[in-house]
């Protein structure tokens, strides 16, 4: 396997061959509440018409990275730093589309093991290099954004060789795992001896364990099995300063807890090379069931009740009015569309809501469970649909980031963001920023359709994730994109979300992050960064150091 | 209710009235392992005789500490500062029994608010005085002790007055409360609304919510509430640089988690004022077991089993082969011990190992627990004996610490220690530590017996809990448990545990953390400690600054 060929085309996301064309009955709504521009094709511009600043690395500095991994491992040719210029959030694509890169790396270097990490980290900081760790590239935050900070040149280092399963420990259950190994990879390792990690971020097949510790990742069933914070029980960090090594505990009260400190830290402390994750059994059962609810505060009722009388479910994913719209929308048929919105009409539901629910384990258990589940779902007004519609979401959960690509091109944006909340919050914090993007969207001349679903349980809150399309505001994209992602934010702040439920918060988050924490911690992480990283050589610009305003 | 009396009487555990004799089974024993020391009456000196340094506050900073407490609330009388001294470790309750004070606050503040906090900690920055954050004082590892550092006094801090449950949002299943709340306060009012923490260190009676918060405290049911570090979801801290105050939110992915760099803290950042902790629901069924296992090794490998399948226990408690006889020497009669020897001799267990284990919830959802569990343990050769013995352990979980005061009087040492490891170690780790104690106290001629209990599960490890007996090396105590507790912790270290499960660092662990976590780790909580705390005035002498040799 050559773990040094970009895994995703260089202008969008993931591989060719999985675009299709936007479905007759999405335009139909998006045409409805956005004013769809029919005929517009704005496709990519081509590789080779990418504007791309001059490679400012140093001969010297070149020679010296080359004696660490070999010449062949150092980069710079115009591919390889274009595919590592920018992550896949909305400004990312809207800027590589249009060939227009305001910065990228110098060069990229592709290390072979940790202790060749902690040597390029030892150079880098001797010669005033800014690093970027860089995993999959599928950060949709600016976390991968090659700045170079007062630094002469700025490197990626990409983790992708550092491709190893070290160990599984079956009796305790736990993989170490390097930094650099991709989800599928990981997936077919461990269930080749039995075990799941289950960590299914949208990002899956794209994204690098490395990067999920680093950005605090949470998938599409962390419901059941946790999120990566959750999960990590040991960590190998290199830094500037020298390696960082936190042996695996199960649990321990020796101070605060310096693994949640590295998880998270965004590649701004140091560079994660090895992770030891919980690992579980593969599940001998799995029982999914689908469900209309008649609006969706009974059914984030019914997800409360069900997460808090322990009912433990393994994936639960609550749309809204809109997002359950837009889904039927793309039925087969608007004939079988209309069949099912009259059987639900016939049940007093007229603005259904959508929620897939799975139960993983032994039989006996799930079988328990999914009637419990059944039990609260009816008595909170569900009328249930069978497990069709899980298994359909299921299959395409992994395909929504092309749609994107493909609605770029005719013409609109799409943007997405998450918070979470206490339950007592998340009613009127789902109303108050679906209301702040609608109202800062219509003032722009491109009226938005707000899609929104709950994918994350836990016994006090939930996860609130939103997806945005309006019409491009041609030639001034990333001004509306700001002014929507500021309106989202503002709203997410002031109703007591978090800025982020588990996208991180690189550049683009980071001016509302002190709204969150305050300043006082932002003080307290960059106190502790200076120890690691003295020079400030470590992904600049981002996190605590990242801008003030967007 | 006063909430400036000292809770705890000031030289041992808890409140008079609770002291027994120690049973002639447990003596037989002693005598046995460690040569009972007969005859020896050692009692604890009066009050009075009690060798105090004289108070070196300034009548200007005491004036300025009226001013915001009210003049009534800085105490500096003998019994106040005595029963602020030190905490409950085998050291302290030897000093304090003595009447050898090194030190002792040279005031106690009483602050009603977390306002009242907030200015306390300015006043004693500016006036260079040190402050050491008192609950209930139970710790067992020094954190409490009134350590001077270089300043020209110290004061403790009791939360005693902030005793208000603030909030309880029933929705979100999370309670705010403040930090000098006691665990029977506590329980009571959530109680009385239905809810519950469930938190139960041994300390229970006496111990307050900011100390298990500060101290990452785990209780007798912490296997299935969780540790508080799992429960805390909203922090107010109080520092000299001013109020830090981190926002409840369920879930984020907002840069490290900069709860768990305040949880832990052990006052060294800052005094806790206020949490907000998850609650959950009285459960409406409680089932308990216990068995005898043939056994240490079968024993832990059904508890494995148990946690690892999902089965969730809330209580489990495997006792090792010492334990089991220590306790099963303790029965009612000798007659009954007998019977019960015989009764598993017939089964063919002759080195009983006692499992107790409890299942809280539905009761569905309990007896299936309950019935998986059985068959587990039955595979595993374990003989069940009914819910008698867990019931009676349940009865008597806060009493052991008396036992302590006991001996201490009859020329006896106690002492105990934790640790957990990953199940792949936790046999040789059980094993080394317990031979480490024994080689090192042999040495020193007084053997030891020592005693090992599981009583923290995890999916990939659990907890060891020692307790250790050995008669005292009379006028060498302090010497006898440094060589002891050294032994211990060099071999906990080495074996790959961490050097505290949940009685935190303090001064007493304060030389293992090193090897724990490594240098790099305390320099990085170093420099986010001089963020708040610029001149250090915080429980000087504790966890990142706490003594390299003990």
């Amino acid at each position: 396997m050559d773990n040094t060929r970009p895994r995703m085309r260089w202008w969008g996301w993931g591989e060719d061959g999985n675009d299709g064309p936007v479905k007759p009955g999405a335009k139909v709504i998006l045409s409805k509440h956005c004013g769809w521009p029919a005929g517009v094709d704005r496709p990519h511009v081509e590789l080779e018409d990418v504007a791309l600043p001059e490679s400012t690395l140093t001969d010297q500095v070149r020679t010296r990275l080359g004696e660490i991994v070999s010449e062949e491992f150092v980069r710079d040719d115009r591919a390889t730093r274009i595919s590592h210029a920018a992550g896949r959030s909305l400004p990312d694509l809207i800027r590589l589309r249009a060939g227009q890169l305001t910065s990228a790396p110098d060069a990229v270097v592709y290390p072979a093991s940790t202790a060749e990490v902690d040597a390029l980290l030892a150079v880098c900081a001797e010669q005033s290099v800014a690093v970027v760790p860089f995993g999959g590239g599928t950060s949709v935050v600016g976390g991968v954004d090659a700045v170079r900070g007062e630094f002469s040149a700025v490197v990626s280092i990409s983790l992708t060789r550092l491709d190893q399963v070290v160990d599984i420990d079956e009796e305790s259950l736990t993989a170490t795992v390097q930094a650099g190994v991709f989800g599928p990879d990981l997936e077919e390792t461990l269930q080749a001896r039995g075990f799941t990690l289950a960590h299914y971020p949208q990002s899956f097949e794209f994204s690098t364990v490395g990067g999920w510790v680093a950005t605090r990742s949470a998938g599409q069933q962390s419901t059941g099995y946790g999120r990566i914070d959750e999960n990590v029980h040991g960590l190998r960090v290199a830094t500037p300063a020298g390696p960082v090594e936190l042996r695996t505990t199960p649990a321990t009260a020796a101070g605060p807890n310096p693994r949640q400190l590295f998880v998270g830290s965004e590649g701004t402390l140091g560079i994660i090379t090895e992770a030891t994750l919980r690992i579980r059994r593969v599940p001998s059962s799995v029982q999914a069931d689908s469900w209309f609810f008649p609006d969706f505060a009974s059914g984030t009722a019914a997800l409360r009740e069900m997460e808090q009388s322990g009912l433990h479910l393994d994936i639960a994913r609550l749309s809204d009015v809109n997002e359950t719209a837009f889904g039927l929308a793309q039925l087969g048929s608007e004939l079988q569309r209309k069949g099912v919105l009259a059987y639900l009409r016939a049940r007093g539901i007229t603005t259904p809501c959508l929620l897939v629910v799975r139960y993983d384990g032994a039989q006996s258990d799930v079988r328990a469970r999914r009637s419990q589940g059944r039990a609260i779902v009816r008595r909170r007004g569900g009328v249930n649909l069978g497990s069709v519609p899980e298994t359909s979401w299921e299959k395409h959960r992994f395909s929504t980031p092309y749609l994107r690509d493909q609605l770029l091109r005719e013409g609109m944006i799409v943007e997405t963001m998450e918070t979470s909340a206490p339950w007592s919050k998340v009613e009127e914090l789902h109303d108050s920023i679906s209301a702040a993007i609608q109202a800062e969207m219509a003032e722009r001349g491109t009226p938005a359709f707000v899609l929104c679903h709950v994918s994350h349980l836990y016994a006090s809150g939930c996860s609130l994730y939103y997806t945005v399309f309006a019409k491009q505001q041609v030639g001034a994209e990333i001004a509306q994109w700001k002014a929507l992602k500021s309106a989202a934010s503002d709203a997410i702040v002031a109703g007591g979300g978090t800025i982020t439920h588990h996208h991180a918060v690189g550049t683009d988050h980071a001016p509302w992050l002190p709204a969150e924490t305050g300043q006082m911690w932002l003080r307290m992480l960059r106190a502790a960064k200076a120890e690691v990283d003295p020079t400030g050589i470590m992904n600049p610009g981002k996190l605590m150091n990242g801008p003030d305003q967007l």
